[in-house]
């Protein structure tokens, strides 16, 4: 008993020892994960942590009005307003802060101008009868103005500029029923907010500006780059020798990676875009800047983009042309893609130096690739040659013949690893099934199944590849013209031969770096 | 001379009367083009005038705390505060203004609190000593909150919230250097805002409520509809009879419509969502919803819509198998895009009337049409036979025998129409590159022509369409899981036989209207 007895306490002990440790390393931990997530950000776009100390800055700078004696005289209680607009106004990039100060510069003088004509109306009847009069200049005006809102050109340009001249017309018409002396309301009320509009442009214009041009014009070098190292990173997998399901995580995968920027980049472009035009010319590189362009090449990107997912999905199909007749192609195709991939890479080179693409480098190889894939079809004719009675087994001997071409050892492998793919398909589809099993009986007859079932998308899926392939260097036509259209509208450089062949060198061994944080920004 | 002056004078009289019916038309049709936009915009969604009185009235309301006498003595001079929340919070759905709201009220509090906080520990000291801490806080916690909106998770869901604490505990801090009765003030301003709030919520949710989970649930049931639209309208495009390089203005393109709602969806979904997350159970329907669903939902129809982006890609090619050869599949083709997008529109149905889907419409249909197009290409072996020396004749031959079968006065009319296709071909390149005559110096051996030389292009564009249409349905299966997966977790009816056959009968007969408006929305 005794002995029991000591066993449970001690046991007791390590319990509660147990338990403290993880109690506390679970403690510990919680602000390891919150320094993590804030160097995160900041190692992500150190650009933020300059941000945040503008505005601690300007903040502080803004309440000096405030706190400062000689300067509180002059402007007195309403500074505070010139706070509330630094803490408003001050955006990431210099675009937005100007697009947001000026909306607000401007709403709250149509709104003052607007608000002192009512007044002048109202102060003309009796007390009652100047409280219906605002009441119903407050309903028609903040109808008018919310309904002026929904319209495109408005809600695209000015929609803060209206948010602000309701607030601001409401604030005084509001406020003339009982204050006396309007005029000097709106008077300071404006000239406070002119000097918060003034701190928050010299802040976002002259210490460390953030252009959202300079952002735009990064973000489509940096997506034309994706794209490239996409393409590649598909047809690579495509022709890979091991198994190419185990990476469905695409969150991982390369190919994702590269062209995931360019997806959903239609709003963040145009918001960029919007913003740019609001930014003076900053640079000896900016004439007068074409930013529509940027937005109508990241449309034509986008467009090259959905072909790279078709592609992809090429790739991560169940539906697949067996690995050995597919390595019959594979020279011709990672030529195709390597081509069109140094095309890309040329082309984002020329947007990031501000110079016109080199001549030479955009069709002589391609053209020569192209020719290289017709020729690689052309002798593989039986490959595309089906008959009603054994169409799978032509397609096999086909492979097992390259195979006995290339490995002297016989052609088992090839045909093995034929074999190994549909079988793993099916295994794939089973667990598929198993892991919903409620929905077995929703679906006994799965499509996937069918589709395995029909020996002509054996043929199939390679063509389509090849087909998405040959899609892709005519949408690149489209990129190209795009980028040209750009070179010459903003004036780019002329191409100099000798600065090519350096821009060539180090462009081939260069680690291609993201640069871009512009998710974050509109 | 007096004839010639007459006549002069006679002109100028004319031209005075031209200028002047120019002038006045164009100024008699401005008004004429605003009155159209504003017609425009509230007939594409009545809701949008309901919004635009709904916070006129609230505007009004929210005055009459300042305007009535015994609501004034109660709240005083701090009632403007109520004002400018009811302008900045009152959002068009319910979600947004929900979340909004309560990001503002818990702004405020948190910044009430920490502002008095720092005032405590700033009045023990000097006035000097009490400035310089004050302007040491406000410069530490501006750039703490402002990078704090740089993390994912609080720019996601509290970036308002963060705005509004900044705001307030500037506010706060700022004034209390000197207004003795600070606490006064923070009361107040809290009040208020929670008075502005309380009108937006009660607005916003009682009176003709529009609901960010509705609207989401409407633009995902219009979205599978838009998808199977473009199916059907990509398929029947394909195998048109006249030239389909007619439409390239792709604005008014059915396919093109169909598809558009999907693609950029991914920020709206995620607004939609994160707002509907925010809204109380609303009606019967509604158990505790799982928005999120909606969301992964709306990334499957993306990569579906990737696939018909791809489709379309081949309708509007320039590189096309001939026409006649095309017409072979015709008919097994324009099968299983019907069965797709006959699944796709009982999936939309399911979700429009919260029930789970059929079980048998899923997929019997489906296979026998892929069986079909696989019977097609397995009667047609030699159109995927090329030899090195005149793959094109092959093909051309293939044609011309059918045509032959199917048109009994010759093969001359199928053997023009390849002809035809080829020449326009080259005619539309030719017509592309005078238009950029500067381009053809850069280019000389353009990307394209090299591909219409190739032969085997002529077999591969038909492969690449048929394996999209097959890959179609790999995607449909994942979407139907997404569908299921919805109807479990948000306990959708029980499908029932009876109800079905009406709501098949309906669906088949109703004209599908797009009821969204959600691209205007967050």
């Amino acid at each position: 008993m005794a002995g029991n007895q000591v066993h449970n306490e001690g046991k007791n002990v390590v319990m509660k020892q147990w338990f403290h440790d993880v109690l506390m390393s679970k403690m510990r931990s919680v602000p390891g994960k919150i320094w993590g997530t804030v160097w995160k950000v900041g190692r992500d776009d150190p650009r933020r942590v300059i941000h945040s100390l503008k505005v601690g800055m300007s903040l502080t700078l803004v309440s000096l009005l405030y706190l400062m004696e000689p300067l509180f005289d002059g402007i007195g209680q309403n500074a505070i307003w010139a706070v509330m607009t630094v803490v408003v106004v001050l955006e990431f990039t210099a675009g937005a802060t100007l697009c947001k100060g000026l909306n607000r510069g401007f709403g709250t003088l149509c709104a003052g101008s607007l608000a002192f004509f009512i007044e002048y109306i109202a102060e003309e009847s009796g007390k009652a009868s100047q409280a219906v009069f605002i009441g119903v200049a407050v309903f028609l005006i903040g109808s008018g103005a919310t309904y002026m809102r929904f319209f495109p050109s408005i809600k695209k340009n000015y929609d803060y500029g209206v948010v602000i001249f309701l607030l601001t017309f409401n604030l005084i018409t509001v406020s003339s029923y009982r204050v006396h002396n309007v005029l000097r309301i709106a008077h300071q009320r404006f000239y406070t907010i002119v000097i918060g509009c003034g701190i928050c442009l010299l802040m976002s214009l002259l210490i460390f500006p953030n252009w959202s041009g300079g952002e735009l014009h990064n973000s489509t070098v940096y997506k034309i780059e994706g794209l490239a190292r996409s393409i590649e990173a598909c047809v690579t997998e495509y022709f890979q020798d091991h198994d190419i399901h185990d990476e469905d995580n695409s969150g991982e995968d390369p190919i994702y990676k590269g062209y995931k920027a360019v997806l959903d980049s239609k709003s963040v472009d145009e918001t960029l875009a919007l913003h740019a035009s609001w930014e003076p010319r900053h640079s000896r590189h900016c004439y007068k800047y074409p930013w529509q362009q940027y937005v109508k090449l990241g449309g034509v990107l986008r467009h090259f983009g959905y072909t790279a997912i078709a592609l992809h999905g090429c790739v991560q199909s169940q539906i697949q042309t067996p690995r050995s007749v597919r390595t019959l192609f594979k020279k011709p195709c990672s030529r195709v893609a390597e081509e069109v991939s140094k095309v890309l890479v040329e082309l984002a080179d020329s947007i990031r130096n501000r110079r016109h693409c080199s001549p030479g480098l955009l069709s002589d190889n391609l053209q020569d690739a192209l020719q290289d894939l017709n020729n690689a079809i052309k002798s593989q004719p039986r490959l595309f040659l089906g008959s009603n009675r054994n169409q799978a087994t032509n397609m096999l001997a086909v492979a097992a013949a390259a195979a006995n071409q290339k490995d002297p050892s016989g052609g088992r492998v090839s045909l093995s690893s034929v074999k190994t793919d549909s079988s793993a398909l099916l295994e794939w589809r089973s667990k598929r099934v198993a892991d919903h099993s409620e929905c077995k009986v929703l679906r006994p007859t799965l499509s996937m199944l069918a589709i395995t079932s029909l020996e002509f998308f054996e043929a199939l899926p390679f063509a389509a590849f090849a087909s998405l392939l040959v899609e892709m260097v005519v949408r690149l036509d489209l990129i190209i013209e795009q980028v040209e259209e750009l070179g010459r509208i903003a004036n780019f450089k002329e191409f100099d031969d000798n600065i090519e062949i350096v821009v060539a060198r180090r462009s081939s061994q260069r680690e291609i770096e993201p640069h871009l944080g512009s998710q974050n920004i509109d």
